[in-house]
């Protein structure tokens, strides 16, 4: 007999928050539940850890049985263990984060899931304590886009200042003044003008851009006066 | 019979790894381990998450019980959740941790405890998986450094650059150039050098200094050229 036996064991599952960029707008991937409490209403994608799976594993294996993807590269964000949080039983939740690419990715998501995007800007009610998990994902999202690339890494390799703004501005959820937006990220130094124009989106076209891969990496701080203080959302 | 019913139930730990600095040096503190296995040896504070309990009440009772400290924000950090990683039973681990300022908390610290600081360059070896959570902690100040002021808040209101290149060290796991630290952190601009000097550490004396908080605030991101690439180390 050792301390370990007088305690109480809890359920321990993960949920999944997959956000994706299709070119224009970000996105929330999104299951209707199977199981009660709640069935049928829309949920991150979410299960049980399973006795012999380590938390990862079980992240992959609960992503890939609801939505069919599979090689989803994802970070742990945040456990979330308030005792009522599920109204059946006690369970901690540990909540998983990926961004995904979806010119890559959507090809994965046939229709024998019940699994669809919605825009991140209006989605559905989600069940128990789901919006605080994804609004979690979306501050660790504006901190991490603060210092690493991943919002470039997301665009098409040549891409519009009209469509860098819908990124940040999703991302930041926050609204940029178009002009102010323009002059700020041009002045950065980090972007290289094509000679095309994007005919598709305005009658007037915009200028498609590279990103000066290099500089970027040596002065990619210089991002950082583009966007909202994130101490201000920690 | 809900799909809840045929789920295995787990044990549900929380582990708190506490940083401080004492003016001098970053420290952590540990305990020496209560129970069995590995029962003496040394150890996060560390214990099991209560029915009723939130894991951020679970992680301020286990640090109370513990050490005697009281009302220390923490911050989750992360889960270990490897099947394996508790040879008694399989157990999931919340982390929590803190950064003290010990000129405060240094008090606290009453004998009946078997808590100890050591020298983060230096502490004894930990069980289970303990070291990967203090480098997980040590990752995730690094990080937070390079966004937040959080370095600075721990020094005393006057401070000498020798004071602040230990801090930095200490934080970055790196070692500067002297003149070179010297060289970057008086281009930043954010210092005020004071009239007096600390003649208490050297013979030659090294000024004191002030943090320049507004300028500190609005032009934090200056710092970022002082530090290690934060993106290497994630």
């Amino acid at each position: 007999m050792n301390r370990y036996s007088k305690q109480t064991r809890l359920l321990v599952a993960i949920d999944c928050i997959i956000f994706g960029f299709d070119g224009n707008e970000m996105k929330i991937l999104l299951v209707q539940r199977g199981m009660v409490p709640e069935k049928g209403k829309w949920s991150l994608m979410g299960g049980f850890v399973q006795p012999d799976e380590s938390l990862e594993e079980a992240a992959a294996r609960t992503l890939n049985e609801l939505t069919g993807l599979g090689n989803v590269y994802m970070e742990q964000l945040h456990t979330f263990g308030m005792p009522e949080r599920d109204p059946i039983e006690r369970t901690v939740s540990v909540t998983y984060f990926a961004l995904l690419d979806l010119a890559k990715y959507k090809v994965q998501l046939s229709s024998e899931f019940q699994a669809e995007w919605f825009p991140l800007k209006k989605f559905p009610r989600l069940i128990f304590d789901h919006s605080e998990m994804v609004q979690a994902a979306r501050d660790r999202l504006k901190y991490k886009a603060s210092l690493h690339p991943i919002l470039f890494e997301l665009l098409p390799e040549k891409f519009t200042i009209p469509q860098l703004q819908s990124l940040f501005e999703d991302v930041y959820q926050a609204s940029f003044d178009k002009r102010n937006f323009n002059r700020k990220i041009i002045s950065t130094g980090l972007l290289i003008k094509q000679s095309e124009k994007d005919r598709i989106n305005s009658r007037k076209g915009a200028f498609f851009f590279k990103l000066d891969k290099k500089t970027y990496r040596e002065n990619f701080h210089s991002i950082l006066r583009m966007i909202p203080n994130p101490n201000d959302s920690i």
